[in-house]
């Protein structure tokens, strides 16, 4: 399991950590899930992100490995819920395109994309680091809109709430018309 | 998700809870989640289990509904990982098998063939719930020896540790043949 944390302060962006989870010589699944519980505490215990964005395939191998996936992001979940981080999701598509323009990029043309764009000298070994740090990013470049699994609902009414200004300001515009 | 916690003392069996988490009413799948994982936190805390068996099904009509089951489940998992639970699976042939004696048992057979064995007034209104007393039921009669997603990985070795009377009784066997 790859995963990137990402710092964002008005223009600058900085990575904080990337890395991966290696399981290779787990066998028993229940560790496995056991240790992405605890090092996703401790990630999120070390840099308190605000948010936590996870990439959501539509598209699996068969149904054993969809459910093995989900499990393994369910306890990833389960450890941001528990810090009360709200979860967002985007489709493997959607981040590539946001990465690099192209929702049909390959792992290393991500790769390549975030090494200039964070001047990485030495990128990973392993492009699930990439990867994840692409997540972080792309959910940045959404403002953090994006398939929110986790956000309120959206909507106008949301919008309103979040944007008191502008209904005054459309409602004028549309007398004006 | 359907929930059953089963006390087992020498030969008696005693429904302590069983019900469902419903959740039609949460539209946004985040909330859905950290619903699963608070409740099965109040559910482990309120009966202090020793075990949990979860369905792990084989097909799935496609591969998103298995990956938000994955994940549904996931969060369970995390939930019992956090209280030191060790975890199996089953799947839904093995359940029905060891409940009704057939794999291909309906929901309905299985509640009703619990509804026997453990002389049930009313049953729970949703099938879900008696499915899931099914797993423990299951997990039960296979001594805990299921496909564990979480105990030690068996075999030989861990036979021996655990009975090591049994290595010099083959042992001499073996010399007497």
């Amino acid at each position: 399991m790859g995963f990137g944390v990402l710092k964002v302060s008005g223009p600058r962006m900085e990575i904080l950590e990337i890395g991966v989870l290696r399981m290779e010589k787990m066998k028993d699944p229940a560790i496995k899930l056991k240790h992405i519980f605890e090092e996703t505490i401790k990630i999120i215990d070390t840099h308190c992100p605000d948010e936590l964005a996870i990439e959501a395939p539509f598209f699996g191998k068969n149904v054993q490995s969809m459910l093995k996936l989900g499990r393994a992001q369910g306890v990833a979940i389960a450890a941001a819920l528990s810090r009360g981080l709200p979860i967002s999701e985007y489709s493997p598509r959607k981040i590539k395109l946001s990465v690099t323009g192209s929702g049909n990029s390959s792992k290393e043309q991500v790769a390549a994309m975030l090494q200039q764009l964070f001047s990485i000298a030495n990128l990973p070994k392993f492009l699930d680091a990439t990867d994840a740090l692409a997540v972080a990013l792309c959910h940045h470049f959404q403002n953090g809109n994006g398939n929110s699994i986790s956000k309120k609902a959206g909507g106008w009414k949301s919008f309103l709430n979040e944007n008191p200004g502008r209904l005054a300001e459309n409602a004028v515009m549309k007398k004006r018309k």
